[in-house]
């Protein structure tokens, strides 16, 4: 195990960046609360490194390996129209992968969600899927703590 | 192998969806033509599927590993602020991911560039780096190919 590598400005290396969902020694799914946005998880790389190409080669299958789980249980639990998938890091430049379920209702659809936007939505029309985030939750927190056994 | 699964109304299953830089049986690489963005290619899956979690996850790694190879050789070639990975498919919904040199004076940065437009910038800008591009799209071309042999 190396040592962990934290930058001391660096929000993701300060915080967890969202509603903790499960941390493992090399990363965390966190939950963003984005009232536009009931199924929005971001995959955190916990050492701080800007590109994924910055990641060990044999780091790659993990990393990517935890956005594939959200993906699939966000899929599962929520039927959304599409999932975004995106490493952008800009602003923070540590690495992290925006997972968010899409809705050909929602705010910005067919637009990225940093996009125009191009509707309002009111906030109802999420209850019933917020009603499956616990659920969701700790669906992600299983499968990737299993994932992790298995590779150990 | 198995057949090719294309979809008759999908433009990218009928088209390269850009200037083709290497294809191979699984993907290709394309390079964009965007007047604000020099470095931006897409990896396109060739089969019509929508999801990164719709491929095999034998699949996961070839696909992840052509971003990669994108990635770190627009780094190596270009020197960008910040590469930008999207898989989104809000529009066209055939997996593809957009791999995208940033700079800290381009157009939209530090907003994702489907974002507000931060500056105006001009052509010139980006002479000096368009000349890399076809070493760049050589090396991408070369890695990839020799990539897909190393798994053969």
């Amino acid at each position: 195990m190396t040592e962990a590598v934290h930058h001391p400005l660096c929000e993701l290396c300060q915080q967890d960046g969202g509603l903790l969902v499960v941390k493992t020694e090399k990363l965390r799914v966190v939950r963003v609360d984005d009232s536009d946005y009931p199924g929005f998880y971001r995959v955190i790389w916990n050492d701080h490194v800007a590109e994924f190409t910055d990641l060990a080669t044999a780091d790659h299958v993990p990393c990517l390996g935890a956005v594939a789980i959200v993906e699939t249980l966000v899929r599962q639990h929520l039927k959304p129209t599409k999932v975004n998938l995106a490493s952008l890091g800009n602003v923070v430049p540590h690495l992290h992968w925006h997972v968010i379920a899409r809705f050909a209702d929602d705010k910005h659809f067919p637009q990225p969600i940093w996009g125009q936007a191009q509707r309002d939505v009111d906030a109802s029309r999420w209850s019933e899927l917020r009603d499956k985030l616990p659920a969701l939750d700790q669906a992600i927190k299983e499968a990737l703590l299993a994932s992790v056994m298995q590779r150990a």
